[in-house]
């Protein structure tokens, strides 16, 4: 099993992560930092270091009630340990839950290339083709899009994406039938997308925001005297 | 399906995680503050913050050998997504790979109610228990444990459980046949007694650290073009 | 990655199961024979085969409450693949669901050495430590141990260890305060004893026998329009 | 979290799977008489039965080094449970592993609505898109395939289907540069579609026949005195 790797390099004991040596990156630099020197080859700048804050502790979790955070949890109230727990949890993303980063900067990286949005957008709403990013079940602002594009200003961050997506935001709200907010998805996907993060790398950030969330519901129910979680037969309608 | 929690709160759309509201959180704090809060419910002293930054540092990838990480990359291969395949890398984790740290607090925990260490380490040898946290294939003294000890002293988080793995140390090596260094996980272990952690949150914060060294493996081998990693028939003995 | 195996051997594109080669078994052999021939390393007696089939039979699902069918339909509601979602569902297993088998049989193999059955059992009683194999929300009589009990009568596989669950059965009884019927774990894992399984066999008979039924879950939840399972605000309490 | 179910319906207890009692089952029933009663909704034929019992047998396991093998043996090697270890078996599998059957089984279900195949794979062929089903790095003739259509002839399952995998078979091979067999893929797609199954319990069925091996495989490497199987630096070429 022959492979190669650009990670993490180890020689006779000492360990260097993209040429960065490990006991230097303990000494020297945030987890943060080093999460993004992991991606993007390279440590970040203080701007690019805090606006990663802003969005990892954006998406660190969204309740118990999520399809992940229930599925850590049921795992865990069986008496699985933390690992295979957290494991369960991350088995509940999927194409319709927690994806939409990704999505919507795919979606972003397209729009950039097409020439009319107004009249692409039109079409999409004709095909019934949903625009990822964009709105809310109960806001018709999203308060962490207002929060995270302050940070992007604040650190300068904000650039073409950004934009795009206010332009988006604009022409899919002159055609829709309710209100469209960006929301946390697409704040953040067009933030990635001007910090030059490919979408599958928006993906693993995601991932690195939320693990902490699924984390902490996976102890919680460990340590409760629940005992197992699972649906009630009254729940549960038999159509056979 | 119905159970309690105390750690989000999601009402009309607004969030607050452990009574702290999120767009406040993603205004003013770091990822790793908000880490620490959702754990210990409370945020963190500048000290402590510093402290958990050098520690998630220290345990964000270990190369590509691992266990879980071969797990991760052998899974990314086959061509799954990359929250499949991290999952998959969790479960390369288990009783002998990660939970290093978590074993290291037990024992620490368990070490700081005996009053005769060394005559208990005897004990130990003789029983062939060992000693989790010390101990290290090729180092006599581990540069991480280093590292990680100097920002312990830096924050004044160091104190009575840094002070009884040195005790450890030294009566280890009393009766050891070869030098046994306080590794990286005893180094970690120790500190997170230090700030009150308990053993099951010191795996949560391993799992958190690492899971961004194999995210960074996923998308490496997702995106190379050495197909599906398998073991060579040369390599496979058949002894039925 | 070097290690051996016993299992399968393929050589120049030829493939032998314990020595068997595996055009033979497709011709000559059922499923069952050959599960029993991976287990066992020799093929099974017509009573034997029969006897599994009666076992995998029992436990082949269990309803889509149960914390492994909701880990799989979850999965499978966010969009997960069919083997993506079975593996969320085989993490709703642990120590609370779906290891009764197994701790079943660890009891009966640890049970046959005891000398005085009564008053171990008593022992027990007052550590409160529960009979694993024993017991029903509903049944005083469990229908599944009946059924299985007939089978192994008329292959002649009964035999000693279902014998000392009929014996713990009596003498349970004798101390309890409401009837403890042999339920359909006791029942399995007595007739696995009497087969000469091992425990951690025994867990993966259940395991087979369990797959078919977690994946018509993936299946049904995965083709359903019931878009994403989540839990209702209303089922949640926020204690915080 | 409400849902429907047409699978399994448990009342006071007493459970039906599809309509048929469980105990019925026990009793009467076979392993793979259930499983296809839980997929199909109604019990197999004899031919059916035994049609089955060759295909799950044909895919029971292919060794220890593909890459599902690897994760299961992975994942026990480093101390996990045997359930845990069998998920990441299963998370092994992805679009390039594990799949064939249900991917060869959507292409029969195209191909047969295609007027002149010969074209239509000379298009392909330029395109160079891969038919799934035909191939083999070492056979010109698949003898698991050879096996499983004499089945499928003794039964009459053999149909319409199992004819287009001939002619697809012939009009391939007169314009490939290298023999294409029907592989075992290929085979046991073609049957499935004349049984009339869906590509999606393809895969199901797929995955019912494995898991066997893969618990096979758990259960050797959980009890090897090998230690943890990881990748020796020799194998991992350093590229940064």
């Amino acid at each position: 099993m022959k492979f190669t790797t650009a990670i993490t390099h180890i020689k006779n004991g000492k360990e260097s992560i993209r040429n960065h040596v490990l006991t230097d990156l303990i000494a020297n630099n945030s987890f943060v930092q080093t999460i993004f020197l992991l991606l993007k080859k390279e440590l970040p700048s203080a701007a690019q270091e805090k606006m990663c804050n802003a969005l990892f502790t954006a998406v660190i979790d969204h309740g118990p009630g999520t399809a992940s955070a229930m599925n850590a949890r049921i795992s865990a109230s069986t008496g699985n340990n933390i690992h295979s727990s957290l494991a369960a949890g991350i088995l509940g993303f999927g194409a319709r839950h927690g994806v939409a980063v990704q999505d919507a900067m795919t979606f972003f990286y397209d729009m950039e290339k097409v020439e009319d949005i107004a009249s692409h957008l039109k079409t999409m709403k004709e095909k019934k083709t949903y625009a990822p990013g964009f709105g809310h079940k109960i806001f018709t602002t999203d308060p962490r899009t207002e929060a995270l594009f302050t940070v992007a200003k604040e650190t300068n961050i904000i650039g073409n994406y950004c934009a795009l997506a206010e332009t988006v935001h604009k022409e899919l709200n002159a055609i829709a039938s309710k209100p469209l907010p960006i929301n946390v998805d697409g704040a953040i996907a067009a933030i990635l997308c001007d910090m030059d993060f490919s979408p599958i790398e928006g993906n693993a950030i995601f991932l690195i925001g939320r693990v902490p969330g699924l984390l902490a519901h996976c102890i919680e129910q460990a340590q409760s005297k629940e005992g197992i979680l699972r649906t009630s037969e009254d729940d549960i309608e038999y159509i056979g």
